[in-house]
């Protein structure tokens, strides 16, 4: 019998969206039991959230540091295995800290910390602790996603000779026009958000999907990023140019005053030979491009994809599914992982996405303010 | 506190996708805990897919009439609210009968029955105990159907003048060129299936929704139906005339030998003040057409959208939500009336979608042998 | 030397939208010289007409008939040897005719006449005297077009099992609810027009262009036709049945109150080894769909197309070429026709399109008229 | 009478499709007579050139300086108005000195010159000798982007805040990584193409169409140029980081190594009220996007556009327009202004945008060879 992951839950209370996401995440496999959370700071609406959505009291607990210690008092089988952390920012670093120092698996929301320091300091912890621990970047759950790195790595397009990323959003731009909602906004306030609004919330996307469907590390960035008032000064938009390697050059754009645009966020990879194409808003659809040959379209459940693709696809082709499973993806190998069942690199973002991601951020701001100039990763 | 409904399952166990569908869409909103189920018919193998996806075993019976019995001498505030019916096609007629007979509340899937005549039967019998009853036509869930259904409903198009649905299937065409397999496919196989192959199975879909989207009554209808080999007479394709009024008439196209097409099914409604356009492999654009203006494309999650509509989006725009989420709104509208709360009518199929679908398919069905006529629904 | 092809024109002067097409397509590979024309019935008009496009007055006739006498009184070598008639429908038979038996080369815009009779007509004066006769249907000059054509020809689709074609307009919507308007408009006046307003102006375009890419006949139909007033029974909506032979069905449709639809024509033909689509509006796109593959793109100018198809295409892909450049190419084949140079045979429509048409026409309308009925053509 | 008006075409013989592309261009609106020419430096081919397109060969000349020559000494009212120089890039130049200071009116292909310099020296020739020219950059014939012009300038999007221009373009790959081809291609030959291969070929145009539509001038730009092959140092790839003013900044991306894509060209525009997007491939639609309100798709021959747009589309909403369409619309701007009519700014890109464009040349390759800094344009 395969009995169900014990899961416990930091944030995600109360009407967040990101406690939704995860929660039917976590149920589309039949692999994890809501075993335990700390929805709320404050106890009273943690256990009222609790019972909102139909889970026992027993295990709500007053407080993080009293869920640790309680949790470490029972038997190993009875334990939470997994814990998903999904506080505010900022508590993503001391939270994700102490639960693998206490050997919890942590499943956590980017950004995966403040700063690249305690990025690295997160990263020697899982490497002393020996547990696991998958970064939410949800969009690598994308079947079409895992199919554009599976065929990069068989070598479909040849060797990459030019990358380009957008990720453009338009919401900021109600909000920035008017100086009370950009005084006030927690996302353009650095003591909340950290040193970057446009990089840190969806540059970072954008760049650890380039890494992620190619493979390939950005060696180093030159940064030009934008605001629009002088009372705020946070980044809410940018251009980042990219070297991969010798001649292998590309870019990364990222905007949160694109007005009006959703959430229009796409990748475009070519190599030698050939080319592939993807756009989140609509994840279902990868295009091959081939010199001299019509354009291919490709789609999910097909045979003609490889099995990592394949894994991620409950339905016959032409029945969309969408970006909750695509974090169902991420905690199906998750739940593979701490199962200890074969898994495929891949399957979930690891400790190293979040380092590079934090890297990412601090050497792009740093690129900008220098002045433009050329930055190691 | 909102204590969770007890759901119980009748079939979808092992590899069914229906079954996973079901499971992921029950717990999307929290509402629902799964507390018993006769998964499979072999008892060994229904627990042990219950242990299999972490459902205790003290509720997975031997079978459907123990089930029954069982949960009948439980005290009511114990005892199952709401079953879903997943069994093949020919059990949701005698499972949905006693069921409701027993005052259960009934998810049931399409076909609701194998006959006009047990609808007719289903329907009399929810009437007598008023129980509720929800058809999981799926894609009455998609939020830019609502949008569509209330916006004629609103008047956004005025009144119509042509309906146009199509529903595409290339599925067949691999099976029907090859003996052995159009002699062994059960959905090929009349007593399995149901006189209608095509009507019966995806036909009745776009007959659905377009009484859906637009709230009118289809009236009559002439249909011409086909299949390639006279050694297997199911229709597998077919387009159906259709009349909705004095001078409303239209067209309803369905094949499965539409070689190569996935799940290609698309409405277009045209009224005297605009038009509407929707297909389901892109279910989150929905196309307003107006005389003299620019085409709109509205998405889900906009505050432009219904309240009926928004209610079926979790994240904000560009986030891609598919049929998954699709279900997961037929199942909480199913929990509102469950527990008694308020809900539009529409969040959910209803028995007389079932009714009249049973309906149409025996209709279109005599229109083709009696020479391709006019007949009433 | 290839000296430019004496070129005359009936019609098409003012503001005629068809004069500027024909006039550019007629350009646009150097082939012919507007030698002589009357654009217009009133003298002083077509002379001014001509002095406007800048062309001589010397064979700026002031009637049809004064041209023909004056053309044939010129010696064979500077004599007009093709003629294209622009001229109202009604005028389109008489004309033709004429200029036929008096041994002139014609293209005609369609409809080719007002009757099928009249058709049959034309048709055995172009085989008394063997001249050439191009019928306009512009939509076969797209390059996708031809190659689709090509491929099902080559089997690339193996044996059609299904066909559908869409002919969606909306332009009568704003005129067919106003009494005025609808009483005064001509393509709803059956003396000016013909017997069918949808069918004899689009739905007829959408059964040539079926026969034209499947290279097959269709056999029979059964219409239903619609109006919205009974003040005015002209057709402007419609859906017709088809049967291609044995077990090969398809539909097509035409509507005129598709509100605010532009020119939505589509084409999908279904085979038993994969299928071919099409749009009017996105005419450099052809969709190859086959069982268990991605989606192919093809697009005009590339090596993979047939010569037939390139040869439709002065510049590299990606410069999207229009609907003057289909029309270019269909005189470009009537250049090589009267030229007595090789072509293929579907460079520019027949007179066996033109009697097929209103063969067709007459047919749907008939069907309709009695019943709803099948009626072989 | 408006007499045509007299055209001089210099280059453009054989099988030269720019020499297609003008002839059709002038034939559009019944305004051009092609009266003079030198179609190829070789003289008997020049003339059988013009034999071939049915040219009287009077004023067929054995080379340019003849031709200037002899048509200076004709009578004004017959001499050559207009000419349009169609050679290769390195006399254009001197072949529009020489038109100009003998009081021709000159059509240039881009690239106008070979550098900035030469670029000041027409333009001061043109204020000298009062003549006309158009640089023929061809897209922005295009209607939609005519509308979009328009529509900034007129506070549609409100004020911009981000621009961004792609162009990406595959033919280079299949040459780059072929020794012998990539020694032996003019293109990648400075003596023949200029400093610049990607970003004088294509570059410039992305370049030149942002100013364009957005009325606005890019004030300074930072570029990082690639090249695949050490042995090959022209730059075939490039993204130009943009400054447009104080907050407003913008990203323009060239490729020729954009494997297989064919001439993917598309702007968006962001303001502070909205943004427009528009796409070379699909000519024929413009996207309005606004906070919180569903995409507008604009398209041409609506009377939603504007006077300027409108002017611009021969056909009704539905009958796609191409690039040779465009291309007709900037002679047809052209003619009004060669026959003193009014015309409105922007019908034709005029000597400004060749003077900028060059320096914008100049200016990015200096950026990427002093380190990638920001050079004032």
């Amino acid at each position: 019998m395969s009995q169900k992951i014990r899961w416990g839950v930091l944030g995600g209370g109360g009407d967040s969206l990101i406690g939704v996401l995860h929660r039917v995440a976590a149920s589309m496999f039949d692999a994890y039991a809501l075993t335990g959370a700390v929805f709320n700071p404050d106890y009273e609406q943690n256990k009222a959230f609790a019972q909102e959505i139909g889970i026992p009291l027993d295990r709500i607990y007053p407080d993080f540091d009293a869920m640790v210690e309680a949790e470490l008092a029972l038997p190993v089988d009875q334990r939470i295995q997994v814990f998903s952390v999904l506080t505010p920012n900022f508590l993503h670093y001391p939270m994700a800290k102490k639960l693998m120092e206490s050997g919890f698996h942590v499943i956590c929301e980017k950004p995966m910390t403040m700063t690249h320091a305690e990025a690295l300091d997160l990263q020697k912890i899982q490497a002393d602790k020996g547990v696991l621990f998958a970064l939410t970047h949800t969009y690598t759950g994308y079947p079409m996603i895992r199919q554009m790195k599976a065929m990069i790595a068989q070598g479909a397009i040849g060797s990459l000779q030019k990358v380009d990323a957008q990720y453009y959003q338009g919401w900021i731009n109600p909000i920035i026009h008017d100086p009370d909602q950009r005084s006030t906004t927690w996302r353009l306030n650095p003591d909340k958000s950290g040193i970057s609004c446009c990089m840190g919330d969806i540059g970072v996307h954008a760049y650890q999907m380039l890494e992620y469907v190619t493979g390939q590390k950005i060696e180093s960035v030159l940064a030009d990023l934008n605001h629009l008032y002088d009372d705020n000064q946070m980044d809410i938009d940018g251009t980042v140019l990219l070297r991969l390697g010798r001649h292998v050059k590309g870019v990364l754009r990222a905007s949160q005053i694109a007005t009006a645009e959703e959430n229009n966020f796409s990748l475009a990879i070519y190599g030698r030979e050939g080319a592939l194409k993807w756009e989140q808003e609509n994840p279902n659809y990868l295009t091959l491009l081939k010199d001299g040959q019509p354009a291919q379209t490709l789609k999910p459940g097909h045979g003609y994809n490889t099995a990592f693709s394949l894994d991620g696809t409950k339905l016959p082709p032409g029945h969309p599914e969408g970006i909750f499973d695509a974090m169902g993806n991420i905690y199906k190998g998750m739940a593979k992982a701490v199962r200890g069942q074969e898994y495929t690199e891949g399957e979930f973002p690891s400790m190293e996405d979040g380092v590079r991601g934090m890297k990412f951020i601090e050497t792009a701001v740093a690129s900008h303010a220098e002045g433009n100039v050329w930055k190691k990763l």
